[in-house]
Formats: structure tokens, C-alpha cells, sequence
């Protein structure tokens, strides 16, 4: 049983303000909103981050995303919205229960800020093969 | 058919470097990425943004994203990672066809940089309820 604070709003213990939940599925308001419809959604299984999640879960997360976005977007009246994923604490996880950010982007600015510095791609096809690789691995 | 520089990739008229392909999911390597292993992630359905994709690629791709996750993490040796599916341009779109970014976060700090203002919650209550509605009649 986990014991970060989404274990305890999925138990129950503490309460949300719950916008949708199914078997597999939680979503409910981020109270640390980083502009106006910013919901959080969850899933019910216990993955500290999206790489330790079972595939039916994750399945039934991406079904619901679309759903829960055109929700925020009708809601909060955002034409634009990022949804972000954070995995580890140097990529700015503070609760060890997958959560997947839906944040309107409002045209006063609020929402996310992003940082977007790229390089130039190096190597590609050996990444590319590498992965490739560790896909199939993963599949067997 | 759509025009976007990824759905010319899907139809084979634009090389990528890829990394996984079903009928309904894409991955391969952005060009100009934030860090080693920068991955993107595609339906092969073609939507604009996250709000307009069927259940079923999103299912798809839902499934795919842990898959995927453990693989870039494998072998970028990260441990900490993002990911991100922007939609609209002020929302920092820049491809209009979704896609979702998986961005390893690396030791040196490269990857993806996060602005994080937050504010209060405020009306929690009425603004889930009109959520849950605005679900409710979608799944109608």
C-alpha cells in the first residue's frame, strides 16, 4: 500500500475535488494550480513513475486523456494546454504516485513556462537502434 | 491527409530516425533534442491536438509511453525524465500533429527546463462539479 499523499486520496483518507474515476483512473484539481482548470490525473495502480506502470494502466490513462482535456478546455475556456508527465525528482517530481498534469495555458501568461534549449541530434541512427533494441527486449 | 512534417514522416515522404511502430503509435527520435535520447511520440491517427484524438490511439499510445520510457531510460542512462505533449501555439506547439515528448533529464541538467508559479485553489468545489459534467455529457 503506498503511502504518498495520492495513496491517501485514492483511499479516501484525504479528500479531492474529484472531477472523474473509474476502476483504473483518478482525476481530480491540483490544489497548487498553476493557472485556472489545472487537473491532475492518476492512476489507480501504485507506480512511483510511468516506467514501473503495467500497460492497462497506462492504456486506460491515455483512453481518458483526450476526454478530461476537451473537459479543461470546455471549463476553463483555454484554447491551449500542455500535459506533463515528471518522472524523478531532478525532473520536478514532488509526489511518488504517477500523475499526469492537464495545465491550461491562459492568455494572461499563466499556466506552464517552459524552458526549451535543444541541441543538434548526434548519432541518430545508433540511438535509434539502441532503442529499438531495448523495445523489443522489453516486449519478450 | 495531413500536411504536417510528421504526417509526412508516417507516410514515409520525410526519413526519421525510429525507434517503434504499430498501426497506431510512431516513436522516433527529435532532431533537435532537449537531451540524449529525446524521444517523440505519435499517433498515427491524424489530430491537431490531444482533445481531438480517438480513445483508441490514445489507449495506444497510452500503453506505449511506459514501453517507451524504460527504453530511453536504459539507454540514455538517465534517471529522471519528462513527458510532455504540448497543444496550441501558445502552449509552445510547434508541430500540428500530436505528439508526445519524452525528454531524459540528465545529471548535467540538460532536458527539459520548468517555470513552476503556482496559486491557490479557489471555488475547488463548483469548478470539479462543471468538470465532472462537462465528462459526463462527452461520454454521452
Amino acid at each position: 500500500m503506498g503511502d504518498t499523499v495520492f495513496s491517501k486520496i485514492l483511499r479516501g483518507e484525504i479528500p479531492c475535488h474529484e472531477v472523474y474515476r473509474d476502476d483504473h483512473v483518478l482525476a481530480f484539481l491540483d490544489v497548487n494550480p498553476l493557472s485556472r482548470g489545472h487537473t491532475l490525473v492518476i492512476p489507480t495502480e501504485e507506480a512511483a513513475t510511468l516506467d514501473a506502470l503495467s500497460d492497462e494502466s497506462a492504456a486506460a490513462i491515455g483512453r481518458m486523456l483526450p476526454r478530461i482535456c476537451r473537459a479543461v478546455m470546455r471549463v476553463s475556456g483555454c484554447k491551449a494546454y500542455n500535459v506533463l508527465q515528471n518522472n524523478g525528482a531532478l525532473a520536478h517530481q514532488a509526489v511518488f504516485h504517477v500523475h499526469f498534469h492537464v495545465i491550461p495555458k491562459a492568455e494572461d501568461g499563466t499556466g506552464l513556462g517552459i524552458r526549451w534549449a535543444t541541441a543538434s541530434l548526434e548519432d541518430g541512427e545508433g540511438l535509434a537502434r539502441a532503442l529499438r533494441e531495448a523495445i523489443r527486449k522489453d516486449a519478450a
